[in-house]
């Protein structure tokens, strides 16, 4: 049955369900949706290489991660339950010290598995040793925004050599030629990175015309250095070194103030819910949705890595950021279904400069079928609701990227190799590091 | 296969791994755990009449399910994101003013249904028509405290009623002669019933030598509304009115200051934790684990009903009270996976008078077997952070309660037909109260 899947492929999804109303969906071979509506099957049956039978199932735009570490799969469960800077610096970092490029390939690997199977077709990733994400990525099929962290420390030696490592990771994704891998600048946060790091990064990304992916505003702390040290809140600071663009991805947002989302509406900027991350890590303040909505940034969805979350699930995130919105900020009202669905999807897509993200003829095949023959969609008053509150990621059927077939019933071909290759390559990892 | 499901046979479940060691279990025809250890399988297969391979699998004692209305599976779905009374007075008592005792027993089938599937084995329910919720556990194999909400509105009329349901509730559970369905007393909450009520329940419970099932402050509103009322707070009050028992499980427990959970700890009440449902209606604050924990209380899990939640997936739960002790207490040391995981095994059997939630020679073989073949468990650096804050119920490959098989390998024998009657009564109740 291999052979149905990634590749190229007339495909006709017959009897879904898309915005309640029983529709199929026809795929070109270009991978773009090429008609989409009630009874187009009986038009295309004929053509269609794969049939798919949608009859009980939900087609959703794929979910969008816009925050992730996808090589950090590899450390799931290794520390927990820890004080922040005692996690980092006793278990994190001296872990990731012995990491090879062959760890992050199968990292990255285990996370594109994850990520199938729970229905995400596209994240953004910030990580080292990208040129490995790049190339698992490539062979899982989905979409990523790949960025190297830069981190100068202040050092002006550092920056050099974090220059140099983000060019060669622009020039090299530019040379795959792969139009479902684009690259990223990624200054990893105002307390790891110099302003002229800064400065070189904005500049950077706009004259490649990439995108940016920071960390903003996690922990109270950083407010707190940041205006002791530079007299201004977090995102002012990084305005003022250019960092907020119409193209730029800021993860937490948990300490915006009411000021700095406007800001971060004015220019443009999406910014990243990471809810599971931001609770497992007690940052104490959720990201203020109501604020950034109203000012007119867009607010997406995204995991963090697995270190911190512990999964890579966007269904299970979408219900914690719908919740943990209701919860801090006291109002039952904020961030309902529909908008969680959304910053989930369509939101995500647009933070990449994705075009899916949308179930529309033209639009790039990234879909999903999520069961309704489960419990979770039982009754189904209302799918939106069941999607956010009720579903987890096990509800994915079929995974659809670019018009091809990465998961077909729950079956996505060389799993078991996949986590087999992820199981040794964390085992030898620890024994690496607990023998150094 | 059917012929394998929900009857007494001897079981030897082969090769699991318990407490990350090797094991084999023997299960005897009474329902009980007769063996467990490694290597016991060369003594016990030839008896065995039916062997269940656990490679691959973590076995965990069932969890437990200390809050719940499970009916309202029924309404799941059908409104969220509203301001509390709205959302009660709108739409959910309107609903509720159509339950027939059929849609009671659909709504607990499929509950149950979720639950089996999800590796939940006993549960703690309050709602009504309860004579159906009884039906729909001894079909469905697992167990269940059942109690009727008593709500005597502060009506001395009205309260003769409520104690005459609550008594004719508890002799047909008597009458039933279960092992694995008992009856509790549940005086609903200090708002909706009377001081008397309270009085009445707490020596009815104390006669009968039964448990008390009730809600205790879930928001700010109950507390302060007490003292306006009493000059004490809720916990003081249900003290006086004898409510608190070592036999007492208190749901929600969010606004408790630190002398009501001293008391709690006192009276050896088992506070049950309901995370996701605090969450979504906007409680404002998280059960004092801590507090609780400290005084000597065994705080335990629940998910509430499905109108709130809007699942019964108790791995869900677990990550969620996990994470949100962290985020609320700004403590990422706060409630440990260890912790977490007992919570919602061990600490609710207790809380339910069960003498399940350990795997040990002797004990009712209540058991999950989890698969670590998922990307969720992969790697596999520690078990139990991968089943808090990695998996959700999808992972359960098979759940058995009492010595009966369940779910094997996924499959719920009769699952479609559960679904399709829960979908049917959910689709005619909103009917007909429309059409009322």
């Amino acid at each position: 049955m291999d052979e149905l899947f990634n590749k190229n492929q007339k495909i006709l999804v017959a009897g879904t369900t898309v915005d309640t109303k029983t529709a199929d969906i026809f795929i070109d071979e270009t991978g773009s949706i090429a008609a989409i509506g009630e009874g187009i099957r009986s038009h295309y049956k004929g053509e269609a290489d794969l049939i798919i039978d949608g009859s009980g199932t939900i087609a959703l735009p794929g979910r969008v991660n816009t925050h992730t570490h996808a090589a950090m799969t590899l450390l799931r469960g290794y520390a927990d339950d820890m004080i922040l800077q005692d996690w980092l610096s006793q278990k994190i970092w001296p872990l990731e010290a012995h990491l090879t490029p062959k760890d992050v390939y199968w990292g990255t690997k285990l996370a594109c598995l994850e990520m199938i199977r729970t229905g995400t077709v596209a994240f953004n990733d910030m990580y080292f040793m990208m040129e490995e994400a790049a190339k698992a990525v490539d062979e899982a099929g989905i979409r990523a925004m790949l960025c190297y962290g830069f981190i100068d420390l202040f050092s002006p030696e550092k920056r050099e050599a974090e220059c140099k490592a983000t060019e060669n990771l622009v020039s090299h994704i530019r040379s795959l030629n792969n139009p479902r891998i684009t690259a990223a600048v990624g200054p990893h946060a105002i307390y790891t990175v110099s302003p002229e790091g800064l400065k070189w990064c904005a500049e950077f990304a706009n004259e490649e015309k990439i995108g940016i992916h920071i960390h903003l505003s996690e922990t109270e702390k950083e407010v707190n250095d940041c205006i002791a040290q530079h007299g201004k809140r977090p995102a002012v600071h990084l305005d003022e070194c250019g960092i907020l663009t119409p193209r730029t991805v800021a993860a937490h947002c948990c300490w915006l103030d009411e000021s700095e989302c406007t800001l971060l509406g004015k220019r443009g900027v999406f910014p990243s819910h990471n809810p599971a991350s931001n609770m497992k890590l007690s940052t104490n303040r959720a990201m203020p949705y109501h604020w950034l909505a109203a000012a007119g940034a867009t607010p997406c969805l995204g995991t963090d890595g697995c270190a911190s979350n512990n999964n890579l699930d966007m269904f299970e995130e979408t219900k914690t950021a719908a919740i943990l919105q209701k919860f801090f900020w006291n109002n039952p009202t904020v961030l309902p279904a529909h908008e969680a669905l959304a910053m989930a999807g369509a939101s995500g897509a647009k933070a990449l400069g994705l075009s899916t993200g949308i179930l529309a003829t033209g639009r790039p095949a990234d879909l999903i079928l999520v069961s309704t023959k489960t419990v979770a969609n039982t009754p189904l008053h209302n799918a939106t609701s069941n999607l956010v509150y009720a579903c987890n990621g096990s509800a994915v059927e079929t995974t659809i990227c670019n018009g091809r077939v990465l998961m077909l019933e729950r079956e996505v071909p060389g799993e078991e190799a996949i986590l087999a290759g992820a199981a040794a390559a964390a085992a030898e990892l620890v024994k690496r590091a607990q023998g150094a």
